[in-house]
């Protein structure tokens, strides 16, 4: 049986082989062509029995209609909610998505972008590491299609989409503040990157604003590695040490969920004394034992903007270095 | 600049170069290369410059080194973190994981099979839906390396990695009838999925060897799509048609979180009344206003044990139909 053509789809309908093209490769909505007449050569290209083959087409137009997607860890809820989000606004495209974790450890992302490079991905959504600064230099020397996801490195051009840590922050310990707080620690990562330090600044400014002074003592900065021992360890002292804390501010759900793990198991349940709040949560967060107020973070938004500034370049279309920053949701604080 | 070939790395060191293909295709293991020898050649490999062309070799060969995983939502912990397992014990044969979410829907599983398939991937992990019975039988026909988890069909001989739903149910009702309990109610799936059936199947086991007779009124059966409200009305539904009832039994971790979300915003938590238990729980369950007393599924051996039988399939060493059984772990019912 002859294998069927995009010719053969085109002369079937009396379009140009162009239009058919476009349709079939996922470039309807980009390419302005009438929903009617997509409908109509996708409905052909299936009564024909026409099958892209995807692997000589790559070879031929150097794309796979594949992203790569390197995250830190996609069994993490927010990174597994942003590949889901990733997945849904990419398959609008007929694009699939190949995703790689690095456990924050730049040698193995470093790896995974030349592995999706060599597979020939038309385009990479990463989420930086410490240490990735070299990646991405040579990622623009190449200039490979790329765009960072929820962090970035402000010396290094790049089009990255962030979500407002710095302001989300601020607006948290600002309303721990107005509600009467007077001594709010913070537990933070102990790392450079650059959301986990806008938390940080964030926090920095909401105290110099109400007039309060930084005690570093009330500040802990724990690994990812030993994660759970060090919140705990971090826990301990913050409340030995200082047993005028009135508020704990965690500048992630993670770090939050530790905390009050710690909180439970130790028997420290009341909140009159000491508030706690978190940068962002977890669905259950409010059926706990002890109450919490986090922000809400963008994440299908984040992954719905990746997609549009990764396809935009696949298709030529996207000027460099467009740094795109999405609001927090604060519904939940108070 | 000439291309460096896996004969250059043979010669400079003296071995062959099947010896060499193994190492740098991920089989060195598979092939019972000596550790010293592999890494010598990956060094050399590495100081001469080597770059696997990964779409020439895929054409060539017709290996991607690439694995498609098709799961019902990759946003789902259960889900994420099998992708988790998985894309860590392939890494180890030097593989990636293409994946995409089905959302139960039996024609996005079998797109995104075909898509999968047309990229070419080496073999797929497929956790099948209701309705995938054809996509599996197409496969077989083919001869094309899969393997299920999570979920199997009986009448269809396939290579599957299950999880021992029949006797964890089992176990866990047993255990409340052991504790006292007179009136155990069940909400699961209205869903002919083996997985959640096989969960029935176990509490009703558990009833009969008891001396308890089924009461129809005390089992609810809920819609994947309405999850939310329709757990709610069942949870009403139970609560006012059988007064009597004293233990609640939840097939999986996502009806068990809503179950307690309806109880704590009813303000009915009275333990010593109403028992809780799930078939599987969430890393948070123990930090709840509500004790509920679950399994835990043996998801990273799922992942491992899929990897195993897709590896051996595609380097042509499995026998076909084998059905895998990992045991839940129970340490966590009382």
């Amino acid at each position: 049986m002859k294998k069927v053509s995009l010719s053969d789809i085109s002369k079937e309908l009396g379009v140009s082989k162009t239009l058919v093209s476009f349709v079939m490769n996922g470039r309807a909505k980009e390419k302005r062509i009438n929903d009617e007449v997509a409908k109509k050569v996708l409905a052909k290209a299936k009564e024909l029995g026409y099958k892209a083959d995807y692997l000589a087409r790559a070879m031929r137009t150097g794309k796979s209609q594949t992203i790569g997607l390197v995250m830190a860890d996609i069994s993490n809820p927010f990174f597994s909610k942003l590949a889901r989000s990733i997945e849904n606004e990419i398959a609008k495209f007929g694009y699939n998505v190949i995703f790689g974790s690095s456990d924050e450890d730049h040698i193995k992302s470093g790896k995974l972008i030349e592995v999706f490079k060599d597979k020939k991905v038309d385009g990479l959504i990463i989420c930086p590491t410490v240490g990735d600064k070299n990646h991405i230099k040579k990622l623009n020397k190449e200039k490979y299609p790329y765009v960072l996801v929820d962090r970035y490195f402000k010396e290094i051009p790049s089009n990255n989409v962030m979500v407002d840590n710095y302001g989300g922050s601020f607006e948290i310990v600002d309303n721990q503040i107005k509600s009467g707080r007077k001594k709010i620690a913070f537990i933070n990562f102990n790392v450079e990157l650059i959301n986990m330090m806008d938390r940080f600044h964030g926090y920095l400014e909401a105290l110099k604003v109400n007039g309060y002074e930084l005690d570093n003592t009330l500040v802990k900065n724990v690994s990812f590695k030993d994660i759970e021992k060090e919140t705990y360890e971090a826990m301990e002292e913050l409340l030995n040490v200082n047993p005028k804390i009135d508020s704990i501010y965690f500048a992630n759900n993670r770090l939050a969920f530790l905390g009050i793990k710690y909180l439970i198991e130790n028997n420290i349940n009341d909140l009159k004394k000491l508030q706690l709040s978190s940068f962002d949560g977890f669905d259950f967060m409010p059926l706990m034992q002890m109450h919490i107020s986090y922000g809400i973070q963008p994440i299908e938004q984040l992954g719905i903007s990746a997609v549009d500034s990764i396809m935009k370049q696949i298709n030529n279309k996207e000027e460099s270095s467009k740094h795109a920053m999405l609001p927090m949701d604060l519904s939940l604080i108070n």
